[in-house]
């Protein structure tokens, strides 16, 4: 006996038990247990765990034992004719398994047991609840098509000539039951059982067998359960919701499921049982007035009916979130006015609803700061930080691609960078489509609302660029023909879209909706800034933004950001104004050519990095210098280059020529980063210089002084380092000759190469600083280009050949190790030396994880991202607590 | 006396003693020492170490050691009226440095010494010594310039109306000598020394200062000696040259500076001292009467003068090999036809010279066979394995580039593979001139004799390529202009050179020349073919070739590859009448037509894989399957795109937007590799096919079974050799269904990418063997495109940034370690998994020790580079072996 006793949850009953553990009695029955041992209504009952009902002689003696106390604590009892004990079967799965398979309710009720409901509800409630017992019976554990009874129970009220069921009188009923009956012995070829315990055997076997079938299994893959996951089911005394006074069932949601304040919600059915509230037979009222004001009905709310109910409901809410820590939604029922849970199970929550509730029950004292903080995924924050589609807007999508950068925005189709320039001075929103986009591009990426290609993956050029600049972004929208000459797209289903027409790119979906779609600005206050402010009270590591320009850096410092990790000073370069002076740099047949246009780009750098070290007061600034092939910044196009060929006053044949010799088969692994430092000195120096002289204007002006730091880039030998170093230091030495005026900087290598993983000891002899740029490390260490992936790494994922895409999270196998040995080498050699990672992995949870666990001092990722940072932050730190408790302990 | 004695090494002096060390006194004291420890004639003396030089104190005090056994042991004593001791003071440096400081000769003839010679040798040779050394101390220790001393010899001989210095008489020469003396007197401001140990002193000092001036610096840094070198003295007696009998000074050399046959050679003055054969004031003897009759030349050989001294000479010549192990070259002196050494050196000799003569050093026992194998550069056997120029041919050179495959062709002038191919049909040589070259013009590269190219580096496409091709190869000539438009090359100095001009390629020196150079063929017998034998006998490592047909496969076998390590078989693909079935099966629409496409290669790659297994019979066969992405098969062109689409009946437009799709911004990183095997799977399978179908066939035709070994390029995750695993084994399956005969094959990976290196433990757990691909790894720790390299390496080089170009050898520090990190854990999951190198680092020395020490099975290279590949393993064997024992000693 002993052992099948340990085989029983128990519910509401042995005050001082344990509660039965989810992990084994599944969800629905620990939680029951909880709100019961709370105090709280629930019927009373007991739960049989997987184990005891995969054996069925276990399974009788485990029935034997609950009934007994269950009866024991109610007074009531199964079979008798004075107090018959009604009961409802319903599964209970860990991770809650509702709707997989349904409930089987007023177990209990036969023929025999009719007078003495009656003489307590009525003859009609008695008569009814036979009723319902024979076809959930039959339809659940006989196996009878549902919608045989339906049309049994539609005929009866026709024939009654009644609108709703609730109509029928006794006589009514009981020829339906009588045809329900006539019903399972046809199709079944058995008998209804009229003996209670029959019944419950019989409702408890044939759950068992059903949760098994394939139906069931089909139904958990679709509702993302475990195929396998093992069953457990609640034996508990019926809650009848039928009969006289304020008798029905019901669903609450007890916090508003989109902001997360507190706010009943939900629907309730008189005269009803278990989910039928939602099922559509009537209409059902809503709970609360505002509620019902608020959809504009008239109906009472149940809240004027039975105001100490919905009141109930809420002291409910309240007393298990204080006790659970967690938000909770509740299927209920009332009985004559009385409050019974049937279900508790998490309340269902927005993102941006869940901050809230972690943040409310923290502040409550329910939970602490850091089950508050670990309660949020980070990836879900993005929805604080952008535009968003208005949930209740209608979508009419005409195209999907992939979800690049988030945030939603409208305007009219562009087809080219230029004309989202103009659109922009003219003040009217575009969105910019291409095929995809390149480093020319950038301004007019700047100029658009949004961005959508039709090519690249998920770190295309587009889609990195875009999640920098905070722009929403599609990119990969492959069911959309984008064709540039004839200014227009074409969606699958033939409609065309022109230059000018209205679209909204959704960035966080990888929609493409026709028209303006409204949207809802982002929120960074409240409940989200106090979380954010818990999470950087929490972390460990910094965090720090990749900001370009002032602009970026202000939105980093509002997000958060102490300091700027990457600077990318190619855009500088891009910028209007300097383009040509760029151009007219890199044709230029000498250094002293060179350095001229060097020199009138000089100033305007300058420029930037006063702004930039303004705005970024007292932060560290790293600023990588020029990193992208030459070529990059030239035209291409046959018309382009001549009209270069004519500004400059050359030959549109010796511009090709230098075009030509620039080309690179792959880019990539080409004459970048710090090799064009070694080629042409006086690139890096002139940046240097700019670098310099803001520093010292930066620091008079703000009173203390600025430290740049200086980050190379793309370093595979520690020679580069020593050698770019000098010409650094030079520049220096200079700047403090002619200003008088000494500039102290640091100089930190940017670590992109496996071979500078592994001479990272050497390295860090040399360097102030490493930053992992990890984009360009994963690239290297797959041997696989970010622009090029996309052709095939949505079929590798899918197929498991990668575990996920390497570019969005750290592989930490391949890449993850590379970097773990080039930290401990670093260290090594130079303990204490500042170590990080800039890049789009800054802000992916499992990859700030790594960098906790592998002791980085820092991560940086897009201005946008930075509170998503915080958190991973902040969670990866608690989680290091608690593995370094759990070491301890 | 005894420290300064230390610092003096004596030379035929002290029996018993061991000889002066060269790394201590230099090459030219040792080695003198040597020969007279022989019991050769040398002149007596001894030689100071630097440290003794550095102090004058010291240099005194051991002069007068020296001198006092040299006067003891030869009966002559410096100054004295009777037995005057005349010497030579001569420069001794480690690795040899003549030329940068002159010697001092006839130090003691002074006006008190006249009479003493006279008596001896008649007045006018004591005054034609006393003559030279006034010049020669003058000139040397006095810095006057010595076309003063010239001048002062022409006036004396106009004045006596002579042609000759010898013919001037004794007071001609008395006349000359005061000219001299009062010409130092002028210049210098002092007096000659008419003391003869004043001279001495005066002359060492004068040298020990000259060596250390800026002149005698630039000097060495010219001849390749360290700037630094330090300087040893040697004091010896002197052998005259000038007297009664056959008297003067020559050099000889012992051995043929070309072929190495034992053979003398060289040039004797009568009446000369010192280097005065060399310098052309009077026209010298030959050696031998066979050199004579070679030149043409009338004027009687030494041979024929004084035959006694030609017979020492090669007595001298045969003695020192034997004694120590190499071959020498002399300055000798006769006196009165007595053979004198003046100094000994190594033998000049061509790379196959030096095969000869170490194979016949240990044949004769003079060395062992480890170190006749040390002895060889096995680059230097490059000159073995190709054709070269004849080396007495005039070189008329138009351009220069890298010399990036050995070897040399001449023909005509051609600017398109299709041209190539056509000359080639006509049985024209052709030489195939390109901007650069891709993979569409294998045909043309593998029809023309050689390849030129006006970009690239020496590791570019043409590169690799002609040295797999064997084929003659010049890349990145920037100083040639290609116009391939107009048909012609222009050269820097205006010539132009039009299709079908006669052109010579020299791919070993990397010159372009005008015309057609005659060449030599190449010889793999002889001494090379035993040095071969020897080196077979020694290697641990295999050595396989990477050989893609069965005429590489031919070429590779005559070489002495052990099997093929490296069968790429895309090359297949390119072959006239497969490339279109290529590209059908590329713009297939679906899987059907692909493997319709498929279908009619696979006959044709069966054949080419059962001549592979006949030509390697018995050989393990090692096939990559295809690695290249598909859209470097596809044409580019506007025009070829059209022909192709009417070639297949689909529209331009169409085959245009599938070239468009699969164009990749970095094709290195990009859908190459084994990502081509995963995403259309029935191109691998169509390959196994062929491989398995060969190799039963191919077993059967020899009676044997044929066990193919499969390769995997470009694995990234081990999802990627277990998916594929199972398609070829599927494929294994059914032939065996179809034929009934099992084909027994290995599965292995080719290890290109960092992260393949850190998963080679459990890719081990499934490979049944690993092969490092080195060019593409080293792309890929560098972040660097072997083809977009070529544009800074030699800069990067150059300066010392890299410490040579990773892609010629191994990067040990950064891809060595990666790949002993894999070999490491593949070993230590798998031990005795077969792990090999393929690729161009294959035949590099310092590359192949580095296998051996890291216990590679195998490494594999170009056919061409076999025997190289071999001589390497087995010097890396050797130094294995030797650093074994000097471990266990």
């Amino acid at each position: 006996m002993k052992d099948h006793a340990a085989g029983i949850g128990w519910i509401g009953l042995g005050a001082g038990a344990p509660a039965p553990a989810a992990a084994r009695f599944g969800q629905k029955a620990a939680l029951l247990a909880e709100a019961a041992g709370l105090g709280l209504p629930v019927p009373p009952g007991f739960v049989l765990a997987p184990d005891v009902l995969a054996d069925p002689a276990a399974t009788r003696a485990a029935l034997d034992i609950g009934l007994a106390r269950l009866e024991a604590e109610t007074g009531y009892c199964l079979g008798c004719a004075e107090n018959p004990l009604l009961l409802a079967v319903r599964p209970s799965v860990e991770g809650g398994g509702g709707g997989v398979i349904p409930a089987i309710l007023d177990i209990g009720v036969t023929e025999a047991a009719l007078p003495a409901i009656a003489a307590r509800r009525g003859e009609r409630v008695a008569r009814d609840l036979l009723r319902r017992l024979v076809q959930s019976y039959g339809a659940t554990a006989l196996g009878i098509e549902g919608e045989e009874f339906e049309f049994a129970l539609y005929d009866a009220m026709k024939l009654a000539g009644v609108e709703s069921e609730t109509e029928l009188d006794p006589a009514d009923l009981a020829d339906l039951c009588r045809t329900c009956l006539r019903l399972i012995e046809e199709e079944a070829g058995v008998s209804f059982p009229q003996e209670p315990r029959a019944q419950l055997d019989g409702a408890v076997a044939a759950i068992v067998k059903l949760w098994t079938g394939a139906r069931a299994r089909t139904r958990r893959v679709a509702r993302g359960l475990p195929e396998d996951a093992p069953l457990a089911l609640i034996v508990q005394a019926m809650a009848l919701g039928i009969g006289p006074g304020v008798c029905g069932a019901g669903v609450a949601q007890t916090r508003d499921e989109t902001t997360g304040a507190r706010r009943l919600a939900g629907r309730f059915l008189e005269q009803a049982q278990g989910e039928e509230a939602l099922m559509g037979l009537r209409t059902p009222a809503l709970l609360t007035v505002v509620e019902r004001l608020d959809q504009g009905l008239r109906e009472p709310a149940l809240e004027e009916r039975c105001p100490a109910a919905t009141e109930a409901l809420l002291e409910a809410a309240r007393a298990l979130e204080h006790a659970l820590g967690d938000a909770f939604s509740f299927e209920f029922t009332l009985d004559d006015g009385v409050l019974h849970l049937l279900e508790v199970k998490p309340a269902r929550r927005s993102p941006r609803a869940a901050v809230r509730i972690a943040v409310e029950l923290a502040e409550a004292g329910a939970i602490t700061r850091d089950e508050a903080l670990l309660r949020i995924d980070p990836a879900a924050l993005d929805q604080h930080l952008h535009p968003s589609i208005d949930p209740d807007a209608a979508r009419d999508r005409i195209g999907k691609g992939l979800p690049a950068s988030p945030g939603a925005a409208s305007g009219a189709l562009v087809f080219s960078p230029d004309a989202a320039e103009l659109a922009a001075a003219a003040g009217r929103p575009a969105i910019l489509a291409l095929i995809e986009t390149s480093p020319e591009d950038i301004r007019g990426m700047h100029a658009a609302k949004a961005v959508l290609t039709v090519r690249g993956g998920m770190t295309s050029h587009a889609a990195v660029v875009a999640r920098g600049l905070g722009t929403p972004c599609v990119v990969g929208a492959k069911d959309l023909i984008l064709d540039r000459a004839a200014g227009e797209i074409r969606a699958r289903d033939g409609r065309v879209f022109r230059i000018g027409d209205a679209v909204t790119v959704d960035g966080s979906t990888g929609e493409v909706l026709a028209g303006a779609v409204p949207t809802v600005p982002p929120e960074i206050t409240g409940a989200f800034a106090r979380l954010m402010d818990w999470a950087d009270a929490a972390r460990r590591m910094g965090v720090r933004a990749n900001a370009d320009t002032a602009q970026d850096a202000r939105i980093a410092h509002d997000f958060g950001a102490a300091g700027i990790g990457l600077c990318r000073t190619e855009h500088m370069f891009f910028k209007r104004g300097r383009i040509a002076a760029m151009r007219r740099m890199i044709l230029a047949e000498n250094e002293a050519d060179r350095r001229d246009a060097l020199a009138e780009l000089l100033p305007m750098q300058r420029e930037d990095f006063i702004e930039l070290f303004a705005q970024m007061a007292g932060h560290p600034v790293v600023i990588r210098l020029l990193d992208p092939p030459l070529h990059e910044f030239l035209p291409h196009g046959e018309a382009d280059i001549e009209e270069l060929a004519i500004a400059l006053g050359l030959s549109p044949a010796s511009v090709r020529a230098r075009v030509l010799e620039l080309s690179e088969f792959n880019p990539m692994l080409g004459k970048r980063g710090c090799r064009i430092g070694i080629a042409y000195p006086e690139i890096y120096e002139t940046q240097a210089r700019a670098i310099f002289e803001a520093a010292l204007e930066a620091g008079a002006r703000a009173g203390s002084p600025v430290v740049p730091e200086i980050m190379l880039p793309l370093v595979s030998a520690v020679r580069e380092l020593v050698v770019l170093k000098e010409h650094i230091h030079a520049v220096a030495e200079a700047v403090r000759a002619e200003r008088g005026a000494m500039v102290d900087y640091r100089v930190g290598v940017m670590i992109e190469t496996p071979r500078a993983c592994l001479r990272a000891g050497e390295i860090a002899d040399a360097a102030a600083f490493v930053s992992f740029g990890t984009n360009d490390l994963t690239q290297m260490v797959y041997g696989l280009s970010r622009d090029d992936a996309g052709r095939f790494m949505p079929d590798y994922v899918a197929r498991g050949v990668y575990a996920h895409d390497p570019f969005h999270s750290l592989d930490l196998e391949g890449v993850g190790e590379m970097m773990r040995i080039a930290a401990e080498r670093a260290r090594a050699h130079m303990p204490g030396i500042s170590v990080g990672l800039c890049g789009e992995h800054g802000a992916d949870p499992a990859s700030v994880e790594f960098c906790e666990q592998a002791g980085f001092d820092y991560v940086s990722c897009s201005p946008f991202r930075v509170p998503i940072a915080r958190l991973a932050a902040a969670q990866a730190a608690i989680h290091a607590r608690r593995a370094g408790s759990a070491r301890d302990a």
